[in-house]
């Protein structure tokens, strides 16, 4: 080993670089974090207020008086609608220069979100991350394979970021293809693998043996204890989940401690509630759709944003000492949301394109299997004229172009699927009951 | 707009998030390089000398004394084979958990490359690729689009990290669709595009019209003029061709001023000579084989590395005034290799598949065509089994395990292609004559 003349760099802390001079995700307040809550909700809403864009839905609420996190209720809650605004990043208060980078959720052009982060957001967000990977054990000495997207898509960058923050060998393996990350994985073999549940099993279950890598951090899709105690046998490693939404900042909003007893939320940054349906605050412990407010960012800072994701609270202390809350595993999503291929799927989108259609369609559902590596949905609908292969190919761009997702149409004579009546769940997920070789 | 209390962040050289106090880009030292380039080239071979993994080929040349840079010549190449060590890093020359990031060339096992870099060795390509940027006009006022893929290639990460030193807006499209690239850059109205050359004609035939863009930059894959004249029309911008490959460092190792005429190389970091067939260094103006020398890379320093890119050199001033040589368009490979989808192909690597497989073949050339957004390889190989398709087949898996890439097969009767006798270029690439559409 030689000497470092060079080792000098004008990046004394290490952002970039990975130098790994990073005190704070591995300090957490052991205060009553409801004091600094107050002060960044406050400060938000008074820029919201100021700020043309949402100067009438906040004006009233600047000089709220917030007395305990109960009054977060007076406020109005954010939808994703209000995050589609045209032209995109107009409301995020900060002139344009200031934002340094821009993430988009799934989509198409009408249902995209579209985010930007000043300087101070991306440091933000790489540190919320970055906090949740010090928990689980990654340092300098980890070497981290991450078979995440690098893109528009957050998960990639943002765990990336954090990895390099934290000073561990980087390997962003991203895109490539299966062979070459087993390639990389059986050479270099990782301490840390940074991918999605789904595509861990078929890579454990494509390419068996693979080299054991001691920590599996997860995330951008749902997943099972069995799913967990899969990957955990097939990968020799501890698998650990994590939460975030790219409308909220990305990775970073949750993460698993050690202990695996649900998801620490970092609360000092993404406040959260849980709400029913009617948008009622529902006390601690119960089930229903998680809401974050995220006073602290820059750009486009959120009050009470409906996430649609069904959770719950636990306030109660963690073994691990932390005090940060945890939510529970993601149950469901209120809005029957599925995330096939990346892509986030809203029955109510493919409804909507088959309202548009000028054929007459009868009951339908979307079925989602995953025979190989790959999801792959269909679209079962039935319909009188269902002996024309032209219209399922029809109907297959229609809906292909309003999910941004290639879709199998398979159409089916009148009666043959089942009528529930009313509002149905429109969903067959078969890729998590499909039989495994273990 | 409102007020920015938390502007402060701890990142105070924005080498993270962006904050645009980057001096060093845009300052080029008038003077005589030779006397730091043979300071940092001493070093390197004293850090070599003393490292077992390269102690034999360097130690002798530890107390070199260089007087002029002809003396460079005395030393020995480098090759692509000297990389493929195995395991992969263990020539790197410094304490694995100092090493922040992996990138590697496509290929396979065999003929990959696997580079680790430093917290400064990251720091120092940033640097490179942002000096090129800023001299394209590149700052905090950018809006900046790529659809360059953040992954093992160090395209994507090597343009993503620049454009943040310099503070930019930066909207990393990644491996996104084309019509999901086309919605943003409609939406978001980038002023720079960051691209291979084939990929952004791609993009502009098939969904024009798009908005105009100020600046292209470009790279990864061989371009002609005409190509430029072509980019320059579509998307109303300036295009300009950097080059850089991963074994150096990835890009920055040579960029175009807003002239156009040659890429500056950054040469006091990449030191560069031209060699003839033999090895002999060729005077400035003749063409034939860069040779570059990256003394200052803190992990596996390289001495005269054998790019295998056919170019030629120009010390003569520059009318932007900068002073660092410029390098020519790269004009083929000694090696024939071509890259297709992104993937490095050399004939020789396809002659070993036909030679390994138990049926016998005569002539072959490898064509590439693009007829959409791909290119498409074909292995056109005689054969006295022309006619039996699950041949074809199984040449077909073959010569994908070694090239790592698709490939089409068509087998013809014995006779039917040119012998050229000998060494004969078999390559027939039609990617860059094709009519296009203007």
């Amino acid at each position: 080993m030689w000497s470092h003349p060079h080792r000098k760099t004008d990046d004394p802390q290490g952002l970039l670089m990975g130098t790994p001079r990073i005190l704070e995700p591995t300090q957490e307040s052991h205060h009553d974090p409801w004091p600094l809550q107050r002060a960044a909700i406050q400060d938000a809403l008074s820029r919201l207020g100021r700020d043309p864009a949402h100067r009438e839905r906040f004006a009233p609420w600047m000089n709220l008086a917030l007395h305990t996190p109960a009054d977060l209720a007076q406020l109005p809650f954010t939808t994703r609608a209000h995050l589609q605004v045209d032209p995109p990043l107009s409301d995020h208060g900060v002139p344009k220069s200031d934002i340094v980078r821009v993430h988009a959720s799934s989509g198409t052009t009408g249902n995209r979100t579209i985010s930007g982060y000043t300087a101070a957001d991306l440091n933000l967000w790489t540190r919320m991350v970055a906090r949740g990977l010090a928990a689980l054990g990654v340092d300098r000495e980890s070497v981290v394979y991450s078979t995440l997207a690098h893109g528009l898509f957050t998960g990639g960058f943002g765990f990336h970021q954090a990895a390099t923050m934290l000073g561990a060998t980087v390997i962003p393996g991203g895109q490539a293809r299966s062979a070459t990350h087993v390639d990389l994985i059986r050479r270099l073999q990782p301490t840390v693998l940074f991918s999605t549940p789904s595509y861990a099993l078929h890579l454990a279950d494509r390419f068996s043996p693979l080299p054991p890598v001691t920590l599996g951090v997860f995330g951008a899709e749902p997943w099972s204890e069995a799913d967990r105690k899969r990957l955990e046998a097939l990968w020799g490693m501890r698998a650990h989940d994590t939460y975030g939404l790219s409308e909220v900042i990305g990775p970073g909003v949750a993460f698993e401690c050690p202990y695996g007893q649900g998801m620490h939320i970092n609360s000092d940054h993404f406040i959260p509630e849980i709400i029913d349906e009617s948008g009622t605050p529902l006390p601690a412990g119960t089930w229903g759709e998680l809401v974050l407010t995220a006073p602290t960012r820059h750009a486009r800072p959120l009050i009470r944003y409906r996430t649609g994701d069904r959770t719950r609270l636990d306030f109660s202390p963690c073994p691990c000492g932390r005090t940060l809350p945890r939510m529970a595993r993601i149950r469901d999503r209120v809005d029957n949301m599925k995330v096939v291929r990346g892509v986030n799927v809203r029955p109510t989108d493919v409804a909507e394109a088959l309202a548009a259609h000028p054929a007459e369609f009868g009951s339908w559902l979307l079925e989602v299997t995953r025979p190989g590596a790959l999801d792959v949905l269909t679209l079962v609908a039935e319909c009188e004229e269902s002996g024309r292969p032209e219209l399922a190919r029809d109907l297959q761009k229609a809906v292909r172009a309003a999910l941004g997702l290639t879709v199998q149409v398979r159409l089916e004579t009148l009666g043959t699927l089942p009528h529930t009546g009313g509002k149905t769940h429109r969903w067959k997920d078969l890729r998590l009951t499909k039989p495994h070789r273990t």
